[in-house]
């Protein structure tokens, strides 16, 4: 197996199981840090700031600060920043987008904002839809943070954030820029921010339709482990099979 | 054109506009009233009692009382106590959907409900869309009062029942039965109350998308009246005309 510079990894499923921890990839981050190669945690997790997200994987004994994490949050405060064409926005979201946004210089808007960005915000209400709604039908551009359907909690399988912008998408008849996986733009940032050449960098990843595709998209090469949701035989079924494919992190020299 | 025994009439669009009458839709109900002709308003919304939509049309003139009238949220609680699969349901509405299950002998529950409601609801949350797609996934039918995209409004479209809807169906896979027009399902009850053959019936109303579907789906003929949302020009590219159009009510005998 090939070796690489730079390694874009998933967290949940991939680093740890929810609450538990994955020995074999504290042990990999770890030899990664050892051979003092770059990595980044890249998450579709818009609600933590990118220090809470760091406080977890220490906890299991990663080597991890907030410099190494990317948030959908953050990601989607930087295209906004980058793309130039406007800085207020309203948004629906909880604390780690806040920060994110404030931290890029934008400002607050209700009702004539340039964006109206979607996070997942467990404190939604019709209100704050109907904001987005009337935000977006008057020409604010229309971006939601990720698009994933559920939200793995310990009730089951809750709202994700895919979910609560459908509302905007279909009352407003406006498919928004989704920023986190699958889509290649948090990925793009991702490597940006390490400044190596795409052969140089791998996503590595436990779920295909996120992880990989936004790998792949993003013309990295990609590496499935199957320490979290996607099976063996799910990638029977697959146009482009993952670059490489191992059972956990254990396997992959660095 | 032919006259009918039994008249199928939508409320906003054709009945008034907002808050505005149209005075000859109320012209209309009373000559249907003194030739006792049998009439009944069917209507989308869900949130209202019949004896509040009743109310409402008499503030206008119009001979109406609570038995003239069938709203989403009475038609839900009708399917499902004549489907006979359970009477416990867990909903997401408000006054009119309560009021209409209660009315129909079905119990409220909220973990393990036979059925799920979405009706409107401009207090919706988080926590309950969330108790609607752990219920869903438990294996409740799901249903949905009506998939209208937008509620017009005097501050402008806010999210309508089907945008709220879309957050359980996004988020679980699983698509909701809609009982609402277009479907037939409302159309084919207020048939059943009315007792007439097919052919004795006409659906009445402004929108093209919803009234006059929902009646070719019932298979009974249709009525458009241009005093609402469909536009002459709209209906060059639909695959079924109308059977009737007229620009105002006052052009129809009775």
């Amino acid at each position: 197996m090939k070796t690489y510079k730079g390694y874009l990894i998933d967290l949940d499923g991939t680093m740890y199981k929810g609450s538990e921890e994955i020995a074999e990839a504290t042990r990999f981050v770890s030899r990664l840090r050892e051979k003092q190669m770059d990595y980044l945690f890249v998450t579709n997790n818009s609600t933590k700031r990118p220090e809470e997200v760091a406080a977890k994987l220490q906890s299991f004994g990663v080597p991890a600060e907030a410099k190494h994490v990317i948030t959908t949050s953050m990601a989607t405060a930087h295209f906004i920043k980058e793309r130039d064409k406007g800085r207020s926005v309203y948004f629906i979201g909880q604390e780690g987008l806040k920060v994110a946004l404030e931290k890029e210089g934008l400002s607050y808007e209700e009702t004539h904002p340039d964006y109206v960005v979607v996070g997942l915000d467990q404190e939604v209400t019709y209100e704050k839809l109907a904001k987005a709604c009337l935000a977006v039908r008057n020409g604010a551009t229309f971006i939601s943070t990720n698009s994933d359907r559920a939200l793995v909690t310990e009730r089951g399988f809750l709202p994700g954030n895919g979910a609560i912008t459908s509302v905007v998408e279909i009352s407003t008849g406006q498919a928004p820029i989704f920023i986190g996986k699958p889509e290649a733009i948090i990925v793009e940032q991702a490597m940006e921010r390490l400044g190596l050449p795409k052969e140089d960098v791998v996503m590595v990843g436990d779920n295909y339709d996120t992880d990989i595709l936004a790998g792949i998209r993003a013309g990295i090469d990609t590496l499935l482990v199957h320490t979290g949701v996607t099976k063996k035989e799910h990638l029977l079924n697959v146009q482009q099979a993952p670059t490489w494919v191992v059972d956990t992190l254990d396997e992959v020299p660095v």
